[in-house]
């Protein structure tokens, strides 16, 4: 299976956050080529701006293998993870990201400027569906104006 | 009731996660004079590396006030943040941001280069009881080696 399949995963988590008037970003994370964690936005059901897609699916992930470090596993995650997702990523010695649309405003590797904040041993792929992600992002701040 | 009443506070912390076998840093949010959440270093106890003191915290603080927003409040941590949780901080939008001992390994002002990671909203203060801050964790990675 190859990153789109599991990308459009991603994507759908995406959407339900969007049918719940959270900022449309949604993550899962893949090992041995099965979804282990899977989240999305819940800033605003929460009230916890720290609860992003990557914050909810990494910790899962962490649950689901008992494990605190991720060096087989993949996050896929529909738009640029933010400073505090990049951290938390690093933190976790995952093996691979992989993220769809960039975020010029918001993104980690704008705001610290190189590729710090992912562990050396991570491997990153970018833009995958960038196009069907960022127009969510548009679509949903379009709509909030 | 000054900045040190409150870093005592977050060093009992600190002291928790030491006794706890965990990285001994400790944190507390307070708003009008009062502690409204406090946190401690969990990564071990729950296998995951993003439960730093400051996430722990910040999260309680959140729920504790029914808002995403912490713009009133100060978040008193024994050690540096590190770009993890200096990304969390930045999100709340936190009013005031102390810090004990500098973490010249993992900290976010060196790792970030300057202060981008807090919002421009967020006053910081560093050093105080810094001395006893980096002893717990001097004690605590010595007994480790």
């Amino acid at each position: 299976m190859d990153d789109a399949h599991f990308m459009k995963m991603a994507l759908q988590e995406a959407k339900n956050a969007m049918q719940e008037e959270e900022v449309p970003v949604g993550a899962v994370v893949v090992q041995d080529g099965k979804v282990i964690a899977r989240g999305h936005n819940m800033t605003e059901r929460l009230q916890d701006p720290t609860a992003h897609a990557e914050m909810i699916a990494l910790t899962a992930a962490f649950n689901a293998l008992g494990s605190k470090y991720l060096p087989e596993a993949t996050l896929y995650v529909t738009v640029e993870p933010c400073p505090m997702c990049a951290g938390a990523l690093y933190w976790s010695k995952i093996g691979r990201v992989v993220y769809g649309t960039a975020d010029e405003k918001n993104g980690y590797r704008r705001l610290a400027g190189s590729n710090w904040a992912l562990h050396p041993q991570t491997k990153l792929s970018t833009g995958c569906c960038a196009e069907e992600a960022a127009q969510l992002m548009k679509d949903f701040f379009k709509a909030r104006r």
